[in-house]
């Protein structure tokens, strides 16, 4: 059956002018033995936390015909108190606000203070969701690099933050694709630097051993926001949670540009069992810290360069031809990514076996050359 | 406990300017004996649904550390399998988009179509959040008004878009809060006026007998777009599903602008079992659309002036103090709307009992003098 209205093409549609040619955003979805390229939890939830959220789930299923809380109150209570734990912050649902996926959290960020006439700054390599996102509330992207192995120039950043005044900065620690943390005293001068906002991406912050930013709040309650995710640690990548911390006011900015209603009452509902689950889960982030070693250990062993990583995920080289490699990984039923920088693939940190067979196929492409 | 970072205020905050001044959206929540503010359907989800939910929740969640079907193929077909059935349109997943609640739907629509530069159209008073969320997406707004009595002149609509030019129109059919829906060769006339988009908003059209504009999806692919929502006849408004019927190529432009991942696996599933149930759950529509002409009679009988609704809604009034007379209906346990039109109030349409305390109410407003 052929869709109605199919003969229409895209470049028929009146679509903004700065979206046309592009591509949509996405990792391949593919089905192989080996998925190690979204940096995914690869421990499932446990059958006590599935029936939990069931139960949790069709606890309110019953109540679905009513709009869930809009403001997610007992959700955001409830991360309060884990993050509060987690850092050694006193926060309170005040300072906590919730959407689905931190992607969300960001654009929910770029509408209240950036928009058309206002700049973001970012440090990259870095996630490349930010410029997307700032391309999508029309806030203007200002680029600015890494050292050449990745890591921060914290001198030469502030100096950046005041030159180019950016309404907006982004601070990725552990940066994503490469791995580094910021130390507490390093983001603080580059805080106290920045004459707007600081969003600290903390998605991966729970396999850091770097303190988190939340302890800047109090400090700076008009400039920093610090977000996160339930995406990677709490293995909740399919319940789309993302939230952030920051002063009571940034919340009711935010409240200003939220569409009503964001978050459903499964998602609330869901979360919220996840959270009562989260020792038993985090207990996976320790495991995985600890296969991060291993596997950086071994991909060093076999010639590789390889970044220092406090994430779960592991960026590697040199590839004369990362495209080449990436596909050779696949041909081996190992999915990894090729995220756009020269010479370097990123790999997330599986399961002991999952790493195995990607050491196996890295071993092997070695010996096919790609390695160093 | 006070929150860190307490003392900064929203005025501190490097906030847009144009948000500055601005107060949050939103109907209070507030927990009273009778709900009729927010156009809910008033039947609970039945048990069998219910465990439906839960069964296919229980079912996702042991892979919830994975990310979920990024562009919700199953759901999307299932989706295009039960509009295809209500309008007698031959749809595929292809011509079906899904986001979290109408209001995403219509936030992408706007970032693809509309944006800085560009011209939103609507004909007021019609759904808020339209404005909104063209503010949200920095398009500018053209609100054009409807005749005295809330209906939509045809002929005048056809001569302002040609005067007008406006990128993205809206047409809500049935409109909300006033009620009326516009028939499909009027719909046609305003689609071959319109020199770009036309957003359809179905959101209550299973509660009128008009035809939808799916209908015209083959005739103008490049300009229809028909949103709809399962938050009223499917009553899952905690759900957050909305969702959208076009040419393909309108789909491929929305996934331009979709935050990757933005619909959770809960709400893929959820979703996924509450169409399995529909043939009983738009039982309730029937029921529902027979309590509103019920109700509209009493209201008329009471001597009050009812605009003629073909949703789960009836605006009605005149009151010389809308504000008063909606606290008067509060002190009563009965939660109406001010949709901010002068002289008038909304009222949800709910179960015979609810109708009949607020009628109670009404008549007792009447004999105070607020009818008439």
């Amino acid at each position: 059956m052929s869709a109605p209205g199919e003969r229409a093409v895209l470049s028929d549609l009146p679509l903004r002018e700065d979206l046309r040619g592009r591509t949509p955003y996405g990792a391949p979805q593919l089905d192989v033995p080996y998925q190690l390229n979204t940096n995914e939890n690869p421990y499932p939830p446990p059958a006590e936390l599935v029936d939990d959220i069931a139960a949790a789930v069709a606890e309110v299923a019953g109540t679905l015909h009513r709009y869930p809380d809009r403001d997610a109150v007992a959700l955001r209570t409830d991360l309060a108190a884990y993050l509060s734990g987690a850092t050694g912050t006193p926060l309170t649902v005040a300072n906590l606000w919730a959407a689905n996926g931190s992607n969300e959290i960001l654009q929910q960020i770029l509408q209240a203070f950036g928009g058309p006439g206002r700049t973001a700054l970012g440090f990259e390599p870095s996630y490349s969701m930010h410029p997307i996102i700032a391309a999508g509330t029309r806030t203007e992207w200002a680029p600015t690099p890494r050292r050449a192995d990745f890591s921060l120039d914290v001198a030469a950043a502030v100096e950046v933050l005041a030159s180019r005044q950016p309404d907006v900065v982004f601070v990725t620690s552990p940066n994503n694709p490469t791995g580094q943390s910021i130390p507490l005293d390093d983001l603080r001068a580059l805080v106290a630097a920045a004459p707007g906002i600081v969003v600290v991406d903390e998605a991966y912050a729970e396999f850091s051993p770097q303190e988190s930013a939340v302890r800047l709040i109090d400090e700076f309650p008009t400039r920093v926001i610090v977000s996160r995710t339930m995406s990677k640690a709490f293995a909740f990548a399919g319940g789309r949670l993302g939230y952030l911390a920051a002063a009571p006011a940034v919340v009711d900015a935010l409240l200003l540009v939220r569409l009503p209603y964001h978050l459903s009452a499964l998602t609330q509902a869901a979360a919220r069992a996840a959270l009562r689950h989260a020792a038993g889960t985090l207990a996976s982030v320790h495991a995985l810290a600890a296969e991060r070693d291993r596997v950086a250990q071994a991909l060093a062993g076999l010639g590789y360069a390889v970044v220092p990583s406090d994430a779960n995920f592991i960026l590697f080289g040199h590839f004369a031809d990362p495209r080449a490699a990436w596909q050779s990984f696949l041909d081996e039923g190992v999915l990894i990514r090729d995220v756009g920088i020269p010479g370097h693939l990123r790999v997330t940190v599986g399961t002991p076996a999952e790493n195995d067979a990607f050491l196996a196929a890295a071993k092997r492409d070695t010996a096919w050359g790609n390695g160093q």
